[in-house]
């Protein structure tokens, strides 16, 4: 095929007919539905898309000679996850020969309308999405235009709704007060991530359950709520080791606040690991570079990213995927962690 | 128009006829080395391109109700330039409406052969690349599509064939070194990049012209070159700290190196700022969150990849852009540099 038709949407075309004809509107209406084009007024656009939902409208993608794309949307790329799970989407788009668009919405929770609209025109094999929830507009969406979606979700609040893939939480919280505890430590401190993010409360309970598992009370002074980033980090161990009895070690929840609580540590003149342990969580490229090399939970985010675009590529199929799947994650000692200096 | 003809491409049609007639092979085969396709002989690839290129062929680049592309290709994704430069495009990709594909060469040097075929299918409105050269087979494959591309290029060796978008490495190694002199040091080491490496020696000769104006010697002792990687930094600083008369600071050529600085300097017993001096170069978010924060030279690497996006753009309305663009770097002072220690 040259410079012909589109022959690929041609099976599509009767399909268009009978769901224009069903909803009482013309084939356009139906195809700007399809584009996302925003100049549709919104029960029409909503009837349609039921529509299309209902009797299973299926669209090829592309048409033949075009290259397939994946789309990958971050709520912001600055997150340090962002390198390995673009490469983990990217390692299974090249053996499908797909081309790998990436966004960033901007926003914590939902890609805005804009590249919704965008999205749809570029017709990808499917959308891969590193957001917590999904608005239920943007699922009818994509469902009523059968293009899969995946959550990636290394923040562990999984919408049931959704297939995603995320990691074990609450067994790397274990692992990590389990690995502090063996090393002699007692008077253990955390910081964990927000109030609000189920990662932080299960990483949380895996601490408290280790703690209980070795006889430890937990000094409730000693637990902490954080912000995932340097600077909650280092606020709040600053708080810890002002206390008359400072912990010993403290688990910091994510390699960022780590970072942190080394600062903390720096500025009120104790040496790492000598005067106080670290642990960090995620285990990215920071946690090796950090002085010292931080001891953390690694969470295999590139896997998760190609677990995620493999099940994008069996829905396709029009496979059966897991629901929700969970990854291990797994302790990494480095140098920030060692037994307790001598009373 | 709904599901019927390409008509964008129909002004190209006639050109292509007579591309092929002159290459004396059938449309077909045109089509298949617009189209980046590996099965036709290189010695036909490469009349028929020269033809393209010759007749300055213009295929628009998508069809109507596509969404356009830009193309960001790296060699490793691993680098942390990585997400500041990928915001910079997505920036300006968002004023045209344009998705960002990204692909990750592998190689130091070129993307390999299956990107080629794969991005000249996906026709994208121009190509972005972070490498410092391009092969002249892959030069010759996007001009005969007429798809523009630019390079941006921290490294600063510049193609002096393509348009590229860098920052000034002399200036920047300049003011990192005049820091130091004007903090009171005397005694200064540089770790500067690879040897092979433009940026490394325009830093490195920018150190020595400050030292020079500052009427202060180099001792050839304290020249090392790095791999602007943490390990190089480490290994080289944990030479320099072991000398007889080691340095009360280092110009470490690049943050990663830095860090690898106050790595041996941690391993030695010696406290930055207190005991040596440490200034990096790039600014990535990594420097600000080092223990402690490290003083840089910053590289507006988001403002280059802006700055090159819309170079492309320009390139696309064939408006006159400059061949070379060098953007100011700048100093930023935090905590890894003070006055050295008393005598």
């Amino acid at each position: 095929m040259l410079l012909g038709m589109r022959d690929d949407e041609e099976t599509g075309r009767i399909t268009l007919a009978q769901v224009a004809e069903r909803a009482g509107v013309s084939i356009s209406t139906v195809s700007k539905v399809l584009n996302g084009r925003q100049d549709v007024a919104a029960p029409t656009r909503m009837k349609v898309e039921h529509l299309l939902e209902a009797y299973a409208y299926r669209r090829t993608t592309r048409s033949a000679g075009e290259a397939p794309l994946i789309e990958i949307v971050f709520h912001e790329l600055e997150s340090i996850w962002a390198m390995e799970l673009i490469r983990g989407v990217e390692n299974i788009a090249k053996v499908h020969d797909a081309g790998v668009v990436l966004t960033e919405s901007g926003t914590r929770h939902a890609p805005g309308p804009d590249w919704t609209e965008a999205m749809l025109q570029r017709r990808p094999l499917g959308v891969i999405l590193v957001l917590s929830t999904l608005p239920d507009e943007v699922k009818q969406q994509l469902r009523a235009r059968s293009i899969p979606f995946v959550i990636v979700d290394p923040a562990g609040d999984p919408d049931p709704d959704v297939p995603s893939v995320g990691s074990a939480n609450w067994n790397g919280g274990l692992a990590a007060t389990r690995h502090l505890i063996e090393s002699g430590h007692q008077r253990i401190g955390i910081v964990t991530g927000p109030e609000d993010m189920l990662c932080s409360l299960a990483r949380l309970d895996g601490f408290r359950s280790a703690m209980s598992m070795g006889g430890l009370e937990v000094d409730p002074e000693l637990v902490m709520f954080g912000d995932f980033h340097v600077e909650g980090g280092y606020e709040r161990a600053a708080e810890m080791l002002a206390l008359p009895q400072r912990p010993t070690a403290i688990f910091a929840g994510s390699d960022l606040q780590a970072l942190g609580v080394l600062e903390a540590a720096r500025v009120q003149g104790l040496r790492v690991p000598h005067d106080l342990s670290v642990v960090g969580y995620d285990d990215v490229s920071i946690a090796r570079w950090a002085s010292p090399a931080l001891t953390t939970v690694h969470q295999p985010l590139r896997q998760m990213a190609e677990e995620a675009t493999q099940m994008l590529m069996r829905l396709r199929a029009q496979e059966p995927v897991a629901t929700r799947l969970e990854l291990a994650t797994s302790m990494v000692v480095r140098n920030s962690t060692a037994p307790p200096p001598p009373v």
